[in-house]
């Protein structure tokens, strides 16, 4: 299933895209794609609802606003340089275990949402990332059970304000929390639809030039070392979203730098997972 | 008024912590002290509604087991090396400006439960702190209106292991997230009740011997300037944790260092916020 969230920010409604692009409203399913619905086998609650429910929900217009692709988890984890090259460009050494950071959930939004340059920012940059969506509680898991933990799989741009997150007294959270830092979707997709995560194309561009270009095949930790390792530091609740990582081709690693200004046209995409387009927006009061 | 929540653990009922010292179930009231509650004037109503129920509410029994004072919130936010003997004991400089970082609210617990030492841990380390509950949805909001975005005050004791925070690359949210690493209570004072928050004795003991014995007069940079500073990287909600950092005394700084082992009894308490003690047990599966 590839599940989305759709209308107003903060009023989203669960739909489902059917594999003939049609989108349909399944709120009369009565449950948002939350921490509740995952940890009640949800996925498999909807499916078979789907069966009968499908031919009777009413279709979702084109052209709708579309949100995060689930609801405000309990917290979105981030996995840095995890890409050897980005380690490079970002003049660091590739980890020798996976380096996690977070971002306030406050950052979520939908995929094509505009993306707001922050007060007082000079410094935007973009990370195009597979986010992983957690559907069991985790705790201390290995890596051969991990898999069974993940829910699906999400297109995420992980905005980062590299003045805030580097050069503002430490602890990177800082640069990678501002509302609208977070689109994720423009759908999940369950863990069926994704045969191998880690053989993805995923790339990114600004204003039709293409900066990032890369595979999931390049990550430095995998998706079972991820989830397995984080569950020993936390416990990972149902609904929660992993991001795995950004390859190279961020303004940070350009020379020289470049970061978004107002106009900027944001688009990026993981083969299988959909694509987004951001709009750069100077803050307003 | 001072909240508390009491009851097994995630199934926490509220109540109020009455002037002598009675403890009431406001089971009755209908809300549990999370997001909604704060940002509906939810303080306001149940001191309303308290006026026509206290007495007819039911006492809680003495021993019941007490949960963190405020439901589970969208983010636990830490003030890192907000005190300057600390900052030397760590080995760092007092910061220009306010260090951030994240616990997993996953690790929030109640004040008297029993501190796990994770799997593998070899320094899990102390850390009494004042905590700040937000009341209100709060971005880029001023110092001189900080204080109408917070609801109250809490005793917090961050646990931190060492090794996972310093020394398994990079980040502190990997060393501050282990579950019971965050109590929380045993009350959430409002902000009425705790006139001058910047002038509170705050201790902490292990097996009897004080080990942290500070004021929070000595915060480097005090809860107006916390608050409006981090609405300038986040969006703050209403119940979001702040813990505003901690004074010297913690294991790390002790020569040589001393960390928590299986048996060892932490006692902390802040003036006018009430007292926790934790013992600490090893992680088993």
């Amino acid at each position: 299933m590839k599940l989305i969230r759709f209308g107003a920010y903060e009023q989203e409604k669960p739909g489902v895209l059917l594999p003939d692009g049609t989108m349909i409203d399944v709120s009369a399913f009565g449950e948002d794609y939350n921490e509740k619905f995952f940890a009640t086998d949800g996925l498999n609650r909807l499916a078979d609802w789907l069966t009968t429910n499908a031919d009777a929900s009413p279709v979702v217009e084109e052209g709708v606003r579309l949100g995060s692709c689930v609801a405000r988890p309990s917290k979105i984890i981030c996995i840095g340089l995890n890409y050897a090259k980005h380690a490079a460009e970002s003049g660091a050494e590739p980890p020798k275990e996976p380096v996690i950071f977070f971002k306030s959930t406050t950052a979520l939004c939908g995929p094509n949402d505009r993306v707001i340059i922050p007060r007082n920012s000079v410094k935007t940059d973009w990370e195009v990332e597979l986010a992983v969506v957690i559907g069991r509680r985790a705790s201390y898991i290995t890596e051969a059970e991990a898999l069974d933990y993940v829910a699906g799989y999400a297109l995420h741009n992980d905005y980062s304000e590299r003045e805030f997150q580097l050069e503002r007294s430490g602890q990177w959270v800082k640069g990678k929390s501002n509302d609208t830092f977070a689109p994720l979707g423009p759908y999940l997709a369950t863990k069926d639809e994704v045969p191998d995560p880690h053989n993805l194309r995923l790339w990114l561009s600004i204003n039709g030039q293409t900066l990032q270009d890369s595979n999931t095949s390049d990550m430095i930790f995998y998706i079972p070392k991820i989830v397995s390792y984080l569950s020993q530091f936390m416990t990972l609740l149902p609904g929660d979203v992993i991001s795995t990582g950004t390859p190279a081709g961020v303004g940070l690693g350009l020379k020289p730098p470049v970061y978004l200004k107002p106009g900027d046209v944001v688009e990026l995409g993981i083969e299988g997972l959909g694509e987004q387009r951001q709009v750069a927006e100077a803050w307003k009061p």
